[in-house]
């Protein structure tokens, strides 16, 4: 089993786990970057989300909204930042899907938003570009 | 109705809707910051992730998921990111619970990662404050 995440998600590698159940794991990011800062994947290998299956992706958010609520409910934050990448062009560093939760708390200096370098295309052409069919 | 995600949700205020259904509604954002940021939002009101019933947050996922796969398919992408605020300290600026969707080519010069100032607490200490009890 190549896979860093499956590994943590199977136990064979040591992490500090928030909360599991069958089908999901939360566990604290090792970067450092900032306080708190955790990792939600599901157990089950899927790339990212483009790949993922309907089920696995609705557990996963259910564990995500169960782990920020306990933020909020027990740690003494008031909301959270969820990021995610999806796709190596995209920043994705591990090849399996996990969604990054940042707790937050009011007044904690942390600017969870990206610094975007402004837009260069006509809005008009965007819409042209990627807008999909009714279904 | 007074929620700006409301009303373009149900058709008061103009967008440029890229994906409707029932649901929800994904329109591009027009902060001008990044090409193709996209917003997702459910029609029903619910304020954010932490107050989002089961079956609202599941069909929102599935929905970004469907426009992720899109950009992909159609639109010259090669993957997505996502953003998330839940509450006001998270930076949250609509009371409308929205997905950002930041659509991805490589090469594209996008650094969609914030800038975290590093970690200040002793991550021992961290999981403590946040590991839940198991279920």
């Amino acid at each position: 089993m190549e896979c860093v995440f499956c590994r943590i998600a199977g136990g064979e590698l040591p992490c500090r786990t928030i909360y599991e159940d069958g089908e999901t794991k939360v566990f604290l990011d090792i970067a450092g970057d900032v306080d708190g800062h955790m990792i939600a994947i599901p157990k089950k290998h899927v790339e990212s989300l483009l790949d993922c299956d309907e089920e696995t992706l609705a557990h996963l958010m259910q564990t995500v909204q169960r782990v920020a609520k306990h933020c909020v409910a027990r740690c003494g934050c008031a909301g959270v930042n969820l990021l995610n990448a999806s796709g190596v062009c995209a920043g994705q560093s591990v090849p399996h899907l996990h969604i990054h939760i940042i707790p937050r708390k009011p007044e904690d200096g942390i600017d969870a938003w990206p610094h975007f370098e402004g837009a260069g295309q006509d809005p008009d052409q965007v819409y042209e570009q990627f807008r999909m069919e009714r279904p």
